[in-house]
């Protein structure tokens, strides 16, 4: 255990791995991960590389360290590395998937009602620009089985749905969804996939070429614990040709000599700081070798950390678990009575119970909103700096806290 | 003077400030700038303060801290605030402008072949895209004073143009053009104008709000040294409302209090790395301290070093200077004889010429290309920790080479 200051509870014997602030009781890794010192440091090691000749750095040498980081992480995701695009964030992977797939004016893109506010924007945005229709399914939660989740998406289709964005693992409810079955629904259907799986790389055991999705996104920098700006698209072989970056750079006319035009273009779209990317393979053995039984252990232990978080925060506030143990990873959400002063899906106010407990209790977790008019949970995280008794400490500052 | 390994020159008693290999003659500061030791101990300092507690920094601190930089800035640019965008680079601030202009079938966009190959392929995509016709001005080079380019310019207008891509300060040439002169012919005939001013910034005085363009993006990293990934993009205020970052996220949908839709949009494009943005203040005061004149010190500084660096080498390889002193800002090309063995415009390999230049004299200087059949220059750089004995040894090597 980590000396804290005088009134919080301890957090594992692992925290001093991180530079998390000992003063605050940090709950909240889903929101924008955490990154190790040793991880900053060897990228601070490739800025210094960087900064001490750019020229030699990115025109010499970024080419092969983009491939060597690439090689890593799909191993770590079984994905095929030459569909394997960097990107900044899963938002970034998201809108890229959208503008590669073709949309027309009777189209329909289904989503459900525990997507990401910013994706789900991303696709409003894309329905407009094409006169396509967004269809959101709603899902209850509770939630008593995965099932539920994928009779509500193919319940939701039909003959005009051309594409889906479905989440991995829920942001604002924390679930685990049947991503291979739902893959495998909207496969058979001629649907186009995207999965959003922002919270899924260093949760999830991932086989993204056995889920099999034309499109799967997410992020390096939450659960992998990857320096801010590291994330992915994997794009399926069927799709490289018409998915471009964003941003057109310089790959679009470059010679095709060694590479893919889909490299070219997603490695290079000007100047800006790779080395987010070329730390990946260091998140992946640093916090690997943190627990004896590898990434494996990793998982294991995050997650049972926020089960018995969840079990324990469920029965102070006196509510049931609001699903099977089966759909939990490293995030739990407990369900809270709605505000009645509010009904905005997005809501860039931060709210007066998250508030009150960073306030007077130095805990940083968030309440989550999703769906109209908006549900309210508490959302908790948990990975290797994390103890029980932080959660406890929760439960106490909650029992102290009215939930309204 | 600084101390060199045997055999090399000096560089400026001003080189100990960056942390720049001193086993290279490093005259292309114009490729992806070189940055301070200061200005990067300043960025290391809010990565520290991220990692201690990523939510209160992304949550409660970043949009003030955003605020505060994006006003050094605006004074720096003497650009209104409330139009600065900042993105990672200034293809990034070409792409975003392209996409926000409704570009129809029968419409030009006008470009010069001096433009940087990355935003001709942007251009070439948008056009594409809509079935807009682009339409290259031929330059002269050597050029004889700066209304030769605005008379081309304009002589490259029809009834059809509808937007144009200049440069303010050309990449493959290093040309200064008269910007202001070029912005008020194109907004007299209704043609909207995108200005990009990658290079300008730190080299040029510069006045946004007197140039006036609709859209005007440039580079912090590069003559301004931030770190890399700092970079705005200016919109006027006609066009702010139609003008979006290319990955939608949450601010398009968040309820306007404080902010802007512009700003919302444009401040979260997903979790991603903002310290080269809230770094540029640091580097304004960190360059700007280096010579008692200030940054109109700094610049003047770095216009006589590349004006005499450039006499130098033309009498060396027996070239008249292709342009007036005017239109040098610290950026030079000597023209060089074409290569016979490549006639692409946008060449991903290493000039010969440019590979013997490093092998044998470690000596970091591009050969640029542009235009069709490519035309072929030498171009240096000058920034403070350069000397001029760099680029007489630079003259040594070129002697010594065959241009060829």
């Amino acid at each position: 255990m980590t000396n804290e200051p005088t009134g919080l509870p301890p957090r594992s014997g692992l925290a001093g791995h991180w530079s998390l602030d000992p003063g605050v009781v940090f709950l909240n890794h889903g929101s924008f991960g955490a990154c190790p010192i040793r991880v900053l440091e060897t990228q601070n090691e490739f800025r210094a590389r960087l900064e001490a000749e750019p020229v030699r750095f990115f025109i010499r040498e970024l080419p092969e360290l983009l491939d060597t980081a690439r090689l890593k992480l799909a191993a770590f995701l079984r994905a095929d590395p030459e569909g394997l695009a960097f990107v900044a964030n899963a938002t970034t992977g998201v809108n890229t998937a959208l503008a590669a797939i073709p949309l027309a004016a009777c189209d329909e893109i289904l989503v459900t009602d525990h997507g990401y506010a910013a994706c789900r924007n991303a696709v409003e945005v894309a329905a407009r620009r094409t006169g396509a229709r967004v269809v959101e399914v709603p899902l209850p939660f509770p939630l008593a089985a995965p099932e539920r989740v994928t009779e509500a998406v193919v319940r939701g289709l039909s003959q005009h749905t051309r594409a889906a964005v479905v989440d991995h693992v829920t942001s604002p409810t924390g679930l685990v969804f049947p991503i291979n079955e739902i893959a495998a629904e909207l496969e058979n259907r001629g649907v186009i996939l995207i999965v959003d799986g922002a919270h899924a790389p260093g949760m999830i055991d991932l086989d993204l070429t056995g889920i099999g999705a034309p499109f799967y996104t997410g992020n390096c920098h939450k659960w992998m614990c990857a320096p801010k700006g590291a994330a992915f698209l994997a794009v399926r072989d069927d799709w490289r040709a018409r998915t471009h970056p964003l941003v057109t750079s310089h790959g679009a006319a470059a010679p095709l000599v060694d590479r893919s035009r889909f490299r070219l273009e997603f490695d290079w779209t000007g100047t800006g700081d790779p080395t987010p990317w070329l730390t990946v393979p260091s998140a992946v053995e640093t916090v690997g070798a943190l627990d004896p039984g590898g990434w494996p252990g990793v998982r294991s232990r995050n997650r049972r950390l926020a089960l018995e978080a969840m079990a324990h925060l469920c029965s102070v506030l006196g509510f049931q678990q609001p699903c099977p143990d089966g759909m939990i990873g490293s995030l739990a959400a407990i369900p809270l009575p709605p505000r009645t002063d509010d009904n905005r899906r997005s809501n860039p106010d931060i709210d007066p119970l998250q508030e009150r407990l960073f306030r007077d209790f130095s805990i940083e977790v968030p309440v989550t909103l999703w769906s109209v008019p908006p549900r309210r949970a508490l959302r908790i995280s948990a990975h290797l700096y994390n103890a029980i008794e932080e959660f406890r400490y929760l439960g106490v500052g909650l029992a102290a806290s009215a939930c309204g």
